[in-house]
């Protein structure tokens, strides 16, 4: 295995056309999915690879908004009867509450990951949020994984719970949002949750909790962090992607997990997917440079230092 | 003014006996109210003067707690005729919400208060939360005071907004919770509604999170925090009043409010306040110590350490 195999990243999700409304605006047919998103948030910090399947009413000129970050699209599989994964959401009371109007497998349907010589020889996977059942066909292939990152939803809580609760056990980092780690957990808090998750067999878990920030809950201890102030929140659509992406990408790039590497990824996290939520769509993402994300590092360390 | 008077802390709000409900138990009768529990808070820090009125209920023994702590209780006022504040409540749903079932205003029915010459020496005021009417006469007795803080609740802003808003203009800091700073703005975005209320004329603005920390808006800038990791949350009653108390006792015992003061001022105050919500009433509050408050600090800072 070659060094830059070793500290490349391996994301694997969904590849989706999403429309969105929010209580601000409107757009329909927009790229989305956990794997875009994710796979552009950590290629500021490392080489990405991305496994996932487009359909054929994939635009070329979206694949080339990846290639354009450097993203290695080689692997990802297309499906050339099904349309690409579909998704229609509408955001309401001012963000409190997600809808989702209209979900369309397609590509997604009959899709069992293949993963190439070069995916599966990445040294890091993020395992983005697709169905347990694809994510543990993903993992099953990777030849020796330095560290694995575990995504899921809520979705998948109440519908693949079992093979869920399998995969924890088979990962080294479990991220999910508050209300999904009380209801995989089963606590209404969310300190007994992080416990509980650990208890499950998560080595490290992180909780996000949107504006509030995250915590990580792991052998070496208990981390709590805030987040970049966003006073003008457009789409959260990603948000939990893009803090995924960029997290793996930083633990990648520093070639170790330990907590001082953790916690600085958090931050990498925070800042990147501060940039997501600014705009619909990958479109803030991807026109973002290292020089922003690192500003809105130093400005999260700064508000909270005491 | 001697130099003692200078620094010690005039903590004005409700005294009151509480009955409680909450989804782990239930008790009657117990001491609370937001003077109690601040002065409480306040007495660890810096020395405490209470005013308030009591009611001809009011126990010996309960006087004898606070005196314990060494509030100077001799300018509490006494109703005769009438018993003390009463308030019955209960939390819902793991304390997600808060239902008055009953509140008996008794001695504060009439009261107007009159300081006596050393509470109106005071260089630290806590405009505790009571109405604003009372808030402000309280304010307007004082001599000079070096530093005012005002807290209120949302029964003020809906039917006294006129006055709570005159006196924003009046103190140096205003605290209050994330529901009330959204209520009292009109601001959804916590961070537009900090920037808000600094424009309607408060010079400082705390908005507290209860568990998601403690953000501050003034002129030196932003600072957000969070908070100590509380697993067993047994009542919430009187947590802000103990935020408030220890924040301002902290300022006192410091004798300035510069921005970093301000900043280590809501590490105490967060870590007071996480004390008082593991017990009914003011019980742990009360024995807790000044090795424990200090403990809670450090474990604040190292869990947010980055």
């Amino acid at each position: 295995m070659s060094e830059k195999q070793d500290n490349s990243v391996l994301v694997a999700g969904s590849i989706a056309y999403d429309c969105i409304e929010t209580p601000l605006a409107k757009e329909d047919y927009i790229l989305g999915g956990a794997s875009c998103y994710a796979a552009l948030a950590c290629s500021y910090f490392a080489p990405v690879k991305m496994a996932g399947i487009a359909g054929n009413d994939f635009k070329a000129s979206d694949m080339e908004r990846l290639k354009a970050r450097g993203i290695d699209v080689s692997g990802v599989e297309f499906d050339a009867n099904k349309p690409t994964f579909f998704w229609r959401g509408k955001y309401h009371e001012n963000f409190k509450s997600r809808e989702t109007i209209d979900v369309r497998l397609n590509a997604f349907e009959d899709y069992s990951p293949k993963l190439s010589e070069e995916q599966a020889s990445c040294g890091y996977v993020l395992l983005g949020n697709i169905s347990p059942v694809l994510q543990e066909s993903v993992l099953e292939q990777m030849k020796n994984p330095r560290f694995v990152v575990l995504d899921t939803m809520d979705l998948w809580i109440s519908t693949a719970n079992d093979t869920l609760r399998r995969l924890i056990g088979k990962v080294d980092l479990l991220i999910l949002n508050d209300d999904e780690a009380k209801q995989l957990s089963g606590c209404s808090n969310l300190l007994k949750a992080g416990d509980a998750l650990r208890d499950m067999g998560a080595k490290a878990v992180i909780i996000k909790k949107g504006e509030h920030g995250s915590m990580l809950f792991c052998d070496d201890g208990f981390f709590t962090m805030g987040t970049y102030p966003v006073r003008d929140l457009y789409d959260p659509t990603g948000a939990g992607d893009s803090y995924a992406g960029a997290l793996i990408g930083y633990i990648a790039s520093k070639g170790d997990a330990s907590f001082e590497t953790l916690k600085r990824a958090m931050l990498a996290a925070a800042a990147t997917s501060s940039i997501t939520v600014e705009s619909f769509s990958c479109y803030k993402l991807e026109k973002s440079g290292m020089e922003e994300i690192s500003r809105r590092m130093d400005y999260i360390r700064k508000i909270s230092s005491i």
